[in-house]
């Protein structure tokens, strides 16, 4: 396993983690100087701030600073009531692509969606097993269009506690059958649809070491630290710092450097109570010092 | 599938579904009235609740209204952080079983445990795959006591959401594999280990229909339902009434049934700002509704 200790190299910030600084939310313009005078030497944007900010403004402010990215946030939600719901989606995701490409990420990161209208509060239906397969079909549209642009592809799997109104698809495993069949690997190829793996979605799962190994350095394409808090207040923005929970970091680095994986640790953290509420200083010093000593 | 749209012959209670009313805690001989007068033919109480009544005071007033039970909630907690520890926790899960024999119920429900010292919030360490051993271990021994007194015990998987505090056992696969390892059917024996299935638990598991069937009638000991709620507010006390929320639950017992489960369907609803705020009269009666119509 790499040394972390004597810096910070692989350390990404996502920008999520520190999108609100003292409560108010923060413009990326001034994320990305934050990062760049803490020596962070990448992060990982999410679409909305990059599109407040302008994409062209913030591939000149990172080229500037050499920040390079460790994914691109998010693609996804292919779930729809209707064919012209279905259609946005598709299209949705190809400008996420073609933004992807603009700010040279190594992956588009896929929250896949679940039960439509779910995240509004009603959903529309009850059948997971449909949305299932409506996300394999999305994925495999997206895909082709993702093969053409050359950009990478990267499933998250979600908690099952986010399974009815963000994602449909909930284990590793579950997420590499639909690699292995919308993208099965030949001889010395390059994979195109791989899986971002957050230990805070995965820490549970009693298959988590074997399906890292099955995944391998070809499907891993992210991964992505934070913690689990005892107690969980808030099924969304409730997580913790690394080292303040109960996930067992080390371990679970250690298999997937064991798998090959060899990129960046990122940091994700959504923490309506507490991180969200520090200063940004506060927030990337510690991420920092974590990084160092528990992940 | 079976009809239930006639009677509620098979619905049972879980007491703790009723166990606050208006906001305050009710006494079992209280709930048990209750539900005679409702024509609930069976339930499932809690030990708490059946110690504070006292078990043969609580046995004659089953008797006299000829209410059975579909569970006993329930043993488990298996994990400890010391050897005095380990043998209280298995002492305690004898005393289940004793009690659950004098109630005449089917089998004791487990709840396995998890991290040692996390349901109290604080984590005495962060090695669940090792409290999975010692789960495994606490049931192995727990099963020898059970096999002689004829007493089944029913693992229940539980969200893993819950797996650093209540159960480190998050799906019906990893429960499968351990009843399959520590009790081995022989050809025309009856199991001593199996499950029980609570649909909030699994209903995100895309591996659920298949092993449910794996399971078969064998292995599945008690069914629970109660609904997803959107969105959920608590992470333990926030269940929807049946269809209230996101679950097909016609589907799923449509898979238990398919496999050959014809037992009781038990609703257990913990819900503080919800259902434990109205009347037992007005929750009963919506069971029985619900049962009959969305179940």
């Amino acid at each position: 396993m790499r040394d972390f200790s004597n810096d910070h190299d692989w350390l990404s910030i996502n920008t999520a983690t520190v999108r609100r600084q003292g409560g108010a939310e923060v413009p990326l313009a001034r994320i990305i100087d934050q990062c760049a005078r803490h020596g962070i030497q990448a992060i990982s944007p999410w679409r909305d701030q990059v599109a407040a900010a302008g994409l062209a403004q913030v591939c000149s402010q990172l080229r500037a600073h050499g920040i390079g990215l460790s994914g691109y946030c998010r693609g996804g939600f292919f779930t729809a009531a209707d064919e012209a719901g279905r259609r946005a989606a598709l299209d949705d995701n190809r400008r996420a692509i073609d933004e992807a490409l603009a700010l040279d990420a190594p992956c588009v990161v896929l929250v896949v969606g679940s039960l439509p209208g779910a995240l509004e509060g009603k959903a529309l239906h009850k059948d997971i097993g449909g949305a299932r397969a409506q996300v394999r079909d999305g994925i495999a549209e997206t895909l082709a269009y993702a093969r053409e642009a050359g950009m990478p592809l990267a499933i998250e799997p979600l908690h099952p506690m986010q399974a009815a109104e963000r994602a449909c698809i909930n284990t590793l495993a579950q997420a590499l059958d639909l690699c292995e069949t919308l993208d099965p690997l030949a001889q010395g190829g390059r994979a195109m649809l791989g899986v971002a793996l957050d230990v805070y979605h995965v820490w549970w799962d009693p298959e988590l070491e074997r399906q890292i190994a099955r995944a391998g350095r070809d499907r891993l394409f992210a991964y992505h630290v934070c913690d689990w808090r005892l107690p969980t207040r808030d099924l969304l923005s409730d997580r913790a710092m690394m080292g303040d929970g109960v996930i067992d970091l080390p371990r679970i680095r250690g298999w997937v450097e064991a798998a090959g994986y060899a990129g960046y640790s990122e940091v994700e953290i959504f923490s309506e109570a507490d991180w969200w509420q520090r200063s940004g200083e506060d927030i990337l010093q510690t991420c920092i010092t974590r990084h160092r000593t528990v992940v």
